[in-house]
């Protein structure tokens, strides 16, 4: 399939590789069609599944768009890939509202009775917005056997029944996570929680001083 | 060893009996010391190491204490109780500040850049504030083995490492948890990112549909 990704940064590199090995035609945009990071994910594919351009090339291009942009771009990015270019599409939405602005450890820029998921529904009520991956580090989000044998848990929230099995079939069992680990937590509000586990994800990163680790629900 | 113990609600009374099953001298304070709540719990408990009074009362009694009421009504308890009964001693706070008031699910009086963990150690300088068991349903905090044999964590923090060592081999091991499982993620600033998960334990809590769950950090 065709998948547009928005941001060249670890997170938008590592879901673009492991999108076109698993044989989807992948287009990564950033802000300019001649950011440095988007040329040399290009010619470090080298392959005929990955090309690049601006956030609108990558969006028209995309069936699926993800938003692999920093939190505190990612609603100005997605106005510049363009409504008409994201309407009627699943966006999936990887972004933390992550605020460095204030020092370390980052605070968020949205939170509580608000998330980032749900300003991106607000701000673009015909997109499909599919909010997940995000409570785990790059690396794990497409390899997740990396710990624990792969047994562990990655959450999915969206507004959109349809959208959230399309993601889940095309993208989460293909990057190896187990359909039994794959926790829907219902409509896209519950972005809400996902967003806020990032305050104890960063202490849990601090202490275990790496970022390859999860949670896993035991009941 | 003496133990007060602050509210009359499910966490309180599910501490108490715990604590007095493994030998510990409880006296349970309410705002009042004819608290309905109060008295039922002593006539229950039946048992001479189980006696009642006002926050101030509890708060003398204990060598240690445990703030068991709602969020929303823990500085005011804490005030009650009183700095002179509180100072120089561990308060184990299980509290969250959870928010009904704007209807469910609940959110949080504070977050993001502060805690209630860290509202009362500033509130209270002169106590060693220990937060813990906040993360997790009343009748697992006592009882871990009622999921996954046990095996899963339960977090501390707080700014007095000594304190922390307390608690940890007094109340947490006694109640069932493992060594391994106690992760202790630092000083009392990491309450906000354990406050700020209630968030996704209640999207957990309300797809699980019980509190019988926990999670498990695995790497």
């Amino acid at each position: 399939m065709k998948i547009g990704i928005l941001g060249t940064g670890i997170v938008g590199k590592t879901i673009a590789s492991a999108l076109i090995s698993n044989g989807h035609e992948v287009k990564i945009g950033s802000r300019s069609a001649k950011n440095e990071k988007n040329i040399a994910f290009v010619a470090m594919a080298a392959n005929k599944n990955a090309s690049a351009g601006t956030f609108a090339d990558a969006a028209a291009f995309g069936e699926i768009i993800f938003n692999c942009t920093a939190g505190s771009a990612s609603l100005d990015a997605l106005k510049l890939a363009g409504a008409t270019n994201l309407d009627g599409k699943i966006l999936v939405d990887i972004s933390n509202p992550l605020d460095f602005s204030k020092g370390m450890p980052p605070s968020l820029s949205v939170c509580n009775t608000n998330s980032l998921g749900e300003e991106i529904q607000k701000e673009f009520p015909d997109v499909k917005v599919v909010k997940t991956l995000n409570t785990i580090w790059s690396k794990l989000m497409v390899n997740p056997s990396l710990v624990n044998y792969g047994d562990h848990n990655v959450f999915i929230c969206g507004d959109d029944e349809a959208a959230k099995k399309v993601i889940i079939d095309l993208v989460l069992i293909p990057f190896g996570w187990l359909k039994k680990n794959i926790f829907d937590l219902g409509d896209i509000t519950k972005a809400r929680g996902t967003e806020m586990y990032l305050s104890l994800w960063l202490s849990l990163y601090g202490t275990i001083d790496s970022g390859a680790f999860n949670v896993k629900i035991v009941r």
